[in-house]
């Protein structure tokens, strides 16, 4: 049984201890959280040790692994930490706001030979699998083009918006993420254009909150990437993938399949499953799942630091596009 | 040049009139209604003689065949007089509202070796077709189960469901045939229950305005049809054909294909298209193409009034059996 | 903590008893199992007692609530033995394949005061739910017909079949249980007719492999149910409500959401979630959970030995109709 | 009765004569096309005169409108010449593939107060319309982005695509077109990106078959279009409107509504309707429809050389910006 101590008692924090301590493989052993409250009610559920400290946490012996779950300017801190002392490590995105950190981070855990993987939580959706299993499977022929939605319920508060890095590197990452792992390719150029059309304001923070981002690999295949903070609909999150002999999509989830038919309307669904807490409670339970499975059988970790640093890489290009209105090369 | 006349310039006088008037193969010739105006009206739009007597539009040199769209107690006396003289017929739904009459001109018409088409328009819907074809390929083996849905958008006028001759023989009669169509095998017997629950004043009719069959053949296959007067959604209408190897089901069309997306609802699409006329365009003008083609080049007619006689036959089966409460055998 | 102890360890008493561990007002105290293996596999996952018989589980001072999960014919003493001792009682369906039996039990546990639920887990799937309240909040108006489609993805082995009761007891009961709760009144009439079209052998056993069921109550609502023990596509669930003021239906779950398109045909989804325990394992997890609440709280049971009985005697109406082609009273 | 001269016999010009001849404003009076055996044949079919001149054509007294449908170097030309005589034109995309020649038409089509039309077809497509009228009707609120997937079932003969300007503005502009007419505002900044994936040998036309482009309106409204010049799963066409309080999208036509369901995939639909000239029949009529009305009746004309202009305009900084990599303005 691998020993997990999740850092950090948040919302994200509550899916991973709640994941770690159900998996067959693995028990939670610490839960650590500077609010004592937090890390003692999260530790009493699962019958965890609470801490205050996130370095003990890591440094308790009964802990194989640690799940970081704290704010992002601490992830490259703590990875390092558990890395020289051997133990694996799953990290949230982004592994830093700081590209120059997080390609030090990256440097430093592969000479260390360390086990560390990044949460992009996407990659573990089963309907995104059975997309990327499609293109695996050649179902579609060469990938052309790959189309991605991703627009949140509703525009964060405005301290988190403030310390989030703006929309690029906080919100548009995973869908930079999923664009590389779909095209199975880097793109080297990036073209970004930034509207504030949710909250005027957002110029305040040089942010915006409606992007869309195109982008091209080197081969020529192409990506289009939309996001909003505000979609009145809910959670929208769609891919598709269009290849030479066809093309993959999926569609949002709902909290049940009703259809509604009345004198106005017809075929009336549910609005869509919120956030992503709802959203992806699966592919955060199978994220873990794979994480565990890698350190246990001592496979490759499934996503790495070297994935999260390329994300945060198209993030800055396309702030610099939208900024200077050029496509940037990466 | 196949010469029409049609008889009856009612609303389904019209969509034949229009029909035969630019078919390529036929020309519009003669239009015969009792009310003048109309007939005058509906020939000046197509440039054909207007009548008052339908007997006159048969008889003309120029007709070769004739539409009947009269009101169902004259098809019979209609369709035989224009057997007699050599002319094609296709006659609109039921043949009769007499089974004994109707089997009269079965027999008088076989005599005759006469070309009589009677007029079950869903036979010739694109999707309909699609679904026999997809039989008659073998797609989804074996027939075992049509389910039939069938409601109409707003309960007739009092006039006209007193002369309709009762739910199961002016409007489950079109399912009958479909049911026929789609088993490849004659029914050996009919359930039926009907309720008044949009109009419970139906009883000084005794007919009933909601109404559900469910007949088996000899080799034991099985149908359901469900009729209703009123749906508030528009005009219903569904085909399942569920087999050994696989199904096929086809959808009701609407307007346009737009779909909504709002905060209370998502995939949100237009009310049914409204009503037979509109919803069976394509199938109205296909199926007077057919009888044209029939007739032209002297091919057997697609659907005949033996045809006709045994969705009466049904239709008869399933009064019986909602009045008494016992299956009917055929 | 209700301490519950679950009667049988097959697939079924699998399901139940990894909720009842795992719900957090209960904790899974027993399992019973003549096959010791079995009791002791499962007993051993969950940190229960191994017990061969199911009586000694009954009693253990420990065990408040008890799941029925054995052989049919063993369900009426299990449950009255519960009974008596005041502990409270999920029963899976059918309550016994005797009418009359069912009657007895039924009596006995009114004049007990015991609390006993039967186990119509499709009640508890969240579609059916939203159908349900759909109804409740009068988004339809009065409910006229209600159409269930109920088939299963293939044929059982003979020694199940041979011992179910017959396909209207074993498999349609849950259609005539779910057919009461949305019609929300009784049926007073049922015809049924039965086919061998799967298996032409099940004449030995005097059973059907397809059937469709008609019904209606006393103010003429009216219900249809067909059901294959064989679909090749999968485990077909679905069910629609029309009403006077619009319609609400479900549709079938999958494993995830892709839609393929390719150069033969677009919108192609994956096959049905298979079977019983994968398509409604969140109704299992639900029901339980409603039990368990039921219990706590001293509510009212969801599902009573009532509605048990109630769906059998339907289910014995049906396989009347279906031997003598005649509509049976209820 | 408008008297209509279609000048140009070929697939487009075969549709506007049928259009035209059936129209119940106007009538076809001539069809002139070089080819004698293309006009001719195009003519008897509905009783218009043949010629061989397009200029004769236009200069019949009988002619009040002409539809020029020739290929794309004489538009400008037959255009002026046609707006010299007073009589009112429609004319297919693109007006030129020369802006400058473009721009100088529309100058001389205002001076003159000529009634010319330009022939974006999709803006008639029905439910094209059922989505601006959904944001006429304020029903999304402000448009935020659009989405407009745009491909063609097959590659065009090299031959067309040699004369055709490229598929920026051969294939693309239909797309920039609707692009305005979606957004409500005009586009001030373009970026594309062209490949050739379909066909790498392109480069000798200088030309891409794969492209994407992103845009941006002075307010910040966002638009993405993507094209290819393949795709094996038939002509994609489809439009995503996402506004502040909403979104409606359109989707693709199938030549029936049949759903197949088979032991290894379900709800599978047919491939698309091909091609423009089956997928935009009712567009095509509704655009001719549309210009007799307005001709007849004096209203302005639908869409306009100045909406041919820009989209051209749009076309040639797409053209730009995939050559250097940078956004252009507009």
């Amino acid at each position: 049984m691998l020993g997990i101590a999740v850092l950090g008692a948040g919302r994200i924090g509550k899916i991973h201890a709640a994941n770690a301590a159900t998996n067959k493989r693995s028990r939670l052993v610490a839960v650590a959280d500077p609010v004592d409250a937090a890390a003692a009610a999260l530790a009493a559920e699962w019958g965890a040790a609470p801490l205050a400290d996130p370095i003990a946490a890591i440094e308790r012996a009964d802990v194989d692994a640690i799940v970081i779950g704290t704010p992002t300017p601490t992830h490259v801190e703590l990875m390092l930490h558990a890395a020289k002392l051997g133990k694996a490590v799953l990290c949230e995105k982004p592994v830093d706001l700081d590209l120059a950190r997080a390609d030090m981070a990256a440097k430093e855990i592969g000479r260390l030979g360390a086990r560390v993987m990044v949460a992009f939580n996407r990659r573990f959706d089963p309907s995104a699998r059975q997309l990327r299993k499609a293109i695996d499977d050649g179902e579609i022929g060469d990938v052309r083009q790959v189309v991605i939605t991703s627009r949140d319920p509703g525009l964060a508060p405005r301290d988190y918006l403030r310390s989030s890095g703006g929309i690029f590197r906080d919100m548009t990452i995973h869908d930079f993420d999923m664009a590389r792992w779909f095209l199975g390719e880097e793109p080297v150029e990036v073209s970004a254009v930034g509207s504030r059309l949710v909250d005027p304001t957002l110029d305040e923070l040089d942010d915006y909150d409606t992007v869309m981002v195109q982008m091209k690999t080197a081969s020529g295949k192409q990506c289009h990437i939309n996001c909003c903070r505000e979609a009145v609909y809910g959670y929208d999150q769609r891919f598709e993938i269009y290849g030479a002999r066809g093309m993959v999509m999926n569609e949002n989830l709902r909290p049940s399949t009703i259809r509604r038919w009345s004198s106005t309307a017809t075929e009336v669904r549910e609005p869509l499953l919120n956030f992503f807490l709802e959203r992806y409670a699966d592919a955060y339970r199978l994220e873990l799942d794979a994480f565990i499975d890698a350190v246990v059988d001592g496979q490759p970790m499934p996503v790495t630091v070297h994935d999260g640093r390329q994300a945060l890489r198209l993030a800055d290009c396309a702030v610099e596009s939208a900024a200077t209105g050029r496509a940037v090369a990466v």
